[in-house]
């Protein structure tokens, strides 16, 4: 039997897991460019030399992208209360540069705050998780009697929710399976219902949804 | 009146102060990267090539410790659940590379559970940290009856702990001042405390001290 004190992570744990995430995820461009370095600096590879520099540039915007994303989905830039739709549209769509899915940005609303933006941008990104095989993602935002309905349709061939971010969309701490799977979708959860709001997901043939509502 | 509950910070607070830190971090190095393949790309620049390529590794070096630092410093690489003394020690290393203060590590333990070697990577950071002016951050780690201790000791003109270090290094929430001068040493006392240990610290002329005792 587990209580709810059980079930809902302490903090030190929850902070663990989220900058392990963050550093997995920087280390893999990080890493791009020290190899670009090394592929420069190897005298035997000069015929590599503009393959290496075009590495580090893209990873270079990689990473940039990355930190950039992250500072809203995760920390949250302590300096900003509210963003615009069009300071977020940018960072959804740099996640989903060199991937198979292709998102369909259609937000409505034109600001949010400090816990609805976060809930986008996770959502956004996990709508494009869904789609191993390519597709599309559409994001759509809209407030109607002081809710605001997030949703992602993730469409496309073999579109599926790992069993890990199924257990953190619907809030349950990760038993088996890979941390990295889990963590950004328990993280999506945390962040809608320590606001008020809900979680809820669907998967059917070849599509997956995401819908988040969130008091304003 | 504080009590207690009101005085310890909750999971997604620390998480999103933790991820604000380690983004703040990385973007520096991240960013100069990209400013040194700006350089490359400038034609009337081109006198400024080598440099700008140095620029560029040694950024990569930075970022590269930095995450590898971050990974258990404060994700505790979820893998590995010991870590050796010699594993730790070019970790520590590395965020004293280019910094005025130098590090004496005097560490006799050899074996470190993921907590303890969480509690010296930042003990040691922050002793640095306490050194604006230079100086020598010597950090020891004993085990005697079962408890570890882990000691910084901060030695260099104008050694000082700053207001937001020393509220965080007493487990107090920020209340003002920066939260980047603040949640490594909240993180410290968190990290030595939630694991039944105890953090203190003194401020004499030149001089801080550090000290964690955790059972082993």
């Amino acid at each position: 039997m587990t209580t709810e004190t059980e079930a809902v992570m302490d903090g030190a744990d929850l902070a663990t897991f989220l900058t392990g995430k963050l550093c997995h995820d920087f280390i893999s461009p990080a890493g791009a460019i020290a190899s670009g370095l090394d592929l420069i600096n190897d005298p035997s590879a000069q015929d590599m030399r503009e393959e290496a520099m075009g590495l580090i540039a893209t990873s270079s915007e990689k990473l940039i992208a990355l930190i950039s994303f992250a500072r809203v989905a995760y920390g949250a830039a302590t300096t900003a209360e509210r963003f615009s739709a069009d300071a977020l549209q940018p960072l959804a769509e740099s996640v989903f540069k060199g991937a198979r899915a292709s998102l369909d940005w259609q937000v409505e609303t034109s600001e949010f705050a400090k816990p609805q933006a976060r809930a986008l941008l996770n959502l956004a990104q996990l709508t494009g998780a869904a789609l191993p095989g390519g597709g599309t993602a559409t994001v759509t935002a809209r407030e109607q009697n002081g809710w605001l309905t997030l949703r992602g349709e993730a469409d496309g061939p073999r579109a599926r929710l790992k069993p890990e971010a199924a257990k953190g969309l619907a809030g349950e701490r990760l038993t088996e399976g890979l941390a990295g799977q889990w963590i950004q979708s328990y993280w999506l959860w945390r962040t809608v219902t320590d606001h008020g709001g809900t979680l809820g997901f669907t998967v059917g043939e070849n599509r997956v949804t995401l819908t988040a509502r969130l008091p304003m």
